[in-house]
């Protein structure tokens, strides 16, 4: 089976999911700049969510260049990967409506977390079916970063009930350490 | 005429669809997790809609795999079971919104019938202009898990106006038989 | 200049228009029959809609296949083309939601009218760069269709003051015309 | 790695961003033609804006048919023109809601000039990758029209305080500037 269409379909979904969040930045009545301050809670989510998205898309690119083959248990924890990205526009919405709540701020950091499960079901099911051997297993190597990931998600969604501000602090930081391409990939596929 | 465009742009009405659903579950104003308690019948729609537009993305990309051409006709199936899938954010969302009441999950199985009726017409549409000794008629076989599908929607419309959660369990129940990947395809586009 | 990635754009684009006129469809809040009922017009302006987005992407796809290279000019006469489509669910949505009163059928038709010009627009283009002996040329001879719809959308317009509905039977006339696949660039293709 | 990909997902969120526009053109309730005049200032910048997003979808067409790798600087350097490019929407939305007040008109060409200087950046970081020699750094030359570009969208800004029709109108020159296809590219391109 071949990978081609599976990445034209995440791209899709990927595409959509980062502009519709947009739309969650509702156009204000009043023409003053005191209306656009009102929303620059939703703006602040938005940009957040827009950087994951963009990091997602860019480690699925790099991911699915050492991919040879798929199959219908990689189908199925591709798509399982999308259905948790694509809360991320309603998790982020309610984050700003609420001016970063502790509960949307929790349940955001809970996608957050999820998300980064499924992304590294997907590499395990990918690696099940190319063998140790393969460029697809030591561009991967370890993955450290990724389980690294996961533990400061639990942990912020643990600071989100002393302050929320925290939670979205640490977020951040985790999204800054995936704004480093993933260069592990990158290196093997020149050597 | 070549398949590319067709499955091109189904990825994109399909990627499309996949993710608008998630619009039908608006940003609740309140910010506590009873506001989330209120969309879980959204959410729950939400998910089995979501599987079941994956189910027909799979069986839609494994399909096409076995596809050596298609023409205005085969152009226009596409579209029409397209159309039905496009009804499904509104049915979901309705579905969820009186949490499951029984006409909306009545609609709802009725739309999974549809879209079932058109993926059967599809597949004839393009066995006709491949003929019997073709890799799709071998993949396809007697299909008779479409068939089965159709029956089982119709038994759970009926039960809608008994309960509608049984309907409910039953969609689901479809949805299950589906995740299991269509081997029959695979095997032959193998052999 | 290849014409890739312009078919992949338009692809999005149409496919977007086709899905996003069902968010036009407004969940209905009561979960009785009636309620679907209120919003049958809406449905017959989307079921319409789809029709015809449907029409142009065939039409589109037919087209392009017989096109070998493209410039900026096609570019922008593309563009045009897909301006007026998507102002499609506006007029759709309007349409519906006042009952196929005279002013929104009467702007409909004035869409359906903009869109087939552009379309026009978009072939004389393509037709300058490609020369009257090329493939494309043969293809498309007088393309009387096209310039007979322009007539009768003019007309379904003007009877549209009459009486509305007569109008939207002529819109769907034009309608059942282009859904007969357009074979002259299919035969000129395979010979 | 592959340009296949990025040029494939940024056809997408293009497609989505001109297409989502449409969706601040609320449905109007009344059906007689003063309702539409009432969101004539809305059609307005959702023309200019279908025009934007045109001319950067045409230009970035053209800028990555010179291209012959890409890296992760790239990726984010592109991820962040359609960043700016996503806020279109809103932007467009909150100038026509306001029937063109002088702030939106200001935060509109605001976004103009991040979205210029975003293609700015990306151009800088591609050339980077191809060195002063490659048909990319000949094609660009010296990119005069895009230095220009910023300058006016500032002076429009400041005049949008004096007043926003003229802001309008000096968008509107911009546009008409970059409507002419970027023949420097296609020049070298084809020598």
């Amino acid at each position: 089976m071949h990978k081609g269409r599976l990445e034209a379909f995440s791209d899709g979904v990927l595409a959509i999911i980062i502009t519709i969040m947009v739309l969650e930045m509702k156009v204000p009545h009043s023409s003053d700049l005191g209306a656009l301050q009102a929303i620059l809670p939703i703006f602040g989510g938005y940009v957040l969510s827009f950087i994951y998205v963009g990091i997602y898309w860019n480690n699925h690119h790099h991911l699915f260049q050492a991919v040879k083959h798929v199959n219908g248990a990689v189908l199925w924890a591709n798509l399982h990967l999308l259905f948790w990205l694509s809360l991320l526009p309603f998790a982020s919405g309610w984050m700003g409506e609420n001016h970063f709540a502790k509960w949307p701020v929790a349940v955001y950091g809970l996608i957050l977390i999820m998300a980064g499960a499924a992304y590294y079901i997907l590499v395990r099911v990918l690696l099940a079916g190319h063998g140790p051997e393969s460029t697809l297993a030591k561009a991967i190597g370890s993955d450290r970063k990724g389980t690294i990931s996961l533990v400061i998600y639990a942990v912020g969604i643990a600071l989100a009930f002393v302050h929320p501000i925290i939670a979205f602090a640490i977020y951040s930081i985790v999204a800054v350490i995936w704004l480093i391409p993933d260069r592990r990939i990158e290196k093997h596929l020149a050597s």
